[in-house]
């Protein structure tokens, strides 16, 4: 038995470290997962995820989130939830129920707060001048609205051999309202199987979902495939595939982890991620799509970090 | 080339033989599981898709919708909708946007009243009836409130060798606000490739979503498995699994169809369908799972078909 986790971006670092401590004392995947989704969504300057979240295209933060249980398969999402702390925590709360275990919109806020979970307004004064900001672009420039769309996953295994998944995101900025992607739903945004394993997703939702690239690689690794090999044998295929038959293909990024720890990432598109076993402790890495279809890592750079810390917190343009 | 299409329960039927006959004249898949699925959602009298179907615990009918085109893999679909007299249209717009193409909640109405929508109060007096009555039944009885969860889902193949997936359901009876199933989940309630096939499920979908079946049903006839041996090995798999890992198990129940116009059915419950072909004219059928793990099917009897008309139109006790 032994340990181990993955988590999307570079903003999951911090939450995933978390994770292992936990992990590393015996602590369950479930808990690590969710303590370490909590902290990125707490965290005001990730502008993809919980507090400090861009928003819709009215101005309103709404979050998606979804959780799988490998060794129970039970599943809880939101979609389209606002004005909640920590989607994540609803997410897993919901999949302990066998029936409406899945909420959307009103009645998924609705059902947290009668659950007491905490609430917040979401949307931080970075991120309204940030929406009023694209707004005036859009008007003036007749820009594209979309883009950010960087969901946290996170895959865990803890010494007991259980996987976790979960995943959480404030979605595409200006999506119109109501709009979701892969993010809460089960085998396109997550999957795990603990006698497996699991993976997440990140990117255009709604590109990612056309595959059901989650449960395709755990799949994949069920037939003895390793997760580097069943992430860019998933995501290639389907990228030649969804470049032909759509004609037009978003950006996305996959991660998965297996029994052994192993873990695996394929990508479209520069990708950061976050990753801790029992014999590694946390690190970050950068991904990039070679020519011949699988994925070049390397570890971050300093200079890189540095870069990300400054244009996150950079003052903004009046 | 040859055109099909197979529809879950009974209730597929008059809608699936307007779509063979449009199918029959040189219409196109989209079209035709379009018109088909419509038909379920305005008869008054299936109580579980669209006009007519059974409320939420509030009394509000909310509705799930999915459709995805197999030559292109577009995708749309909503979740939560209300007032809106059929989803199955707004889902197949949604799948022509490469951004914003799922909607859920309160935003899926409102985009479809945007986009000229036809709206109506989708609680017929009839459903209004049995939800005051279930109410007092719970309330008298302490019963579970769950049952009555069958989705309509539409598989096509048209004359061009494209196929397209619908599915449309008012959801669980009495479910939470904001509940939402397998029905709009790609992959999970739907899924097709119009180099392959494609499938759509119906029955309790937070255990059907667990499993992914439509993708798994879709890729295994990918492998050349014919479409009633990848429903089999898909459905009764994940059945025992789902046994093991989970303790518990709702009803469900799988349809699927290949480009050579060969359908194929699985089921863990007592399951009618509608199937026709070039060659063979819109039927009824049932099928049940077998101890072997195979389904049995045949042709449906008219004595079913007379109770099953008269159960579901049959005077309410007050």
């Amino acid at each position: 038995m032994t340990y181990a986790m993955i988590g999307t971006w570079r903003m999951a670092y911090e939450g995933l470290c978390k994770g292992i401590d936990l992990l590393s004392e015996g602590g369950n995947s479930a808990d690590a997962v969710e303590l370490a989704i909590k902290e990125v969504e707490n965290h005001p300057f990730f502008k993809s995820v919980g507090y400090g979240g861009l928003p819709n295209e009215n101005g309103l933060v709404e979050m998606d989130a979804g959780f799988m249980n490998g060794n129970t398969f039970e599943v809880g999402a939101v979609m389209g939830i606002s004005d909640i702390k920590n989607p994540i925590s609803v997410a897993r709360e919901l999949s302990h129920q066998h029936y409406n275990s899945v909420l959307v919109g009103t009645g998924a806020t609705q059902w947290a707060t009668i659950n007491g979970f905490e609430h917040q307004n979401m949307l931080t004064e970075r991120a309204h001048k940030i929406w009023e900001k694209r707004k005036k672009e859009i008007e003036e420039k007749n820009l594209s609205p979309y883009d950010g769309h960087d969901t946290v996953g996170m895959v865990g295994l803890d010494n007991n051999g259980s996987f976790s998944v979960g995943t959480s995101t404030s979605g595409l900025f200006m999506k119109r309202p109501g709009r979701t992607g892969d993010t809460a739903l089960v085998g396109d945004g997550f999957y795990a199987d603990s006698d497996i394993g699991g993976a997440a997703a990140t990117g255009l939702g709604e590109d990612i979902m056309k595959g059901c690239l989650c449960y395709e690689i755990v799949r994949l690794m069920g037939t003895g495939v390793s997760p580097q090999d069943a992430c860019d044998k998933a995501v290639y295929a389907f990228t030649d595939k969804l470049k032909k038959r759509y004609r037009k293909i978003g950006e996305f990024s996959l991660v998965a982890l297996n029994t052994k720890g192993e873990w695996g990432v394929a990508t479209n598109v520069e990708f950061t991620f976050a990753v801790g076993t029992e014999k590694n402790k946390p690190a970050i890495f950068i991904a990039n799509p070679t020519s011949d279809k699988k994925t070049n890592i390397e570890p971050i750079t300093q200079k890189w970090l540095d870069e990300y810390a400054k244009r996150i917190k950079a003052p903004l343009d009046d």
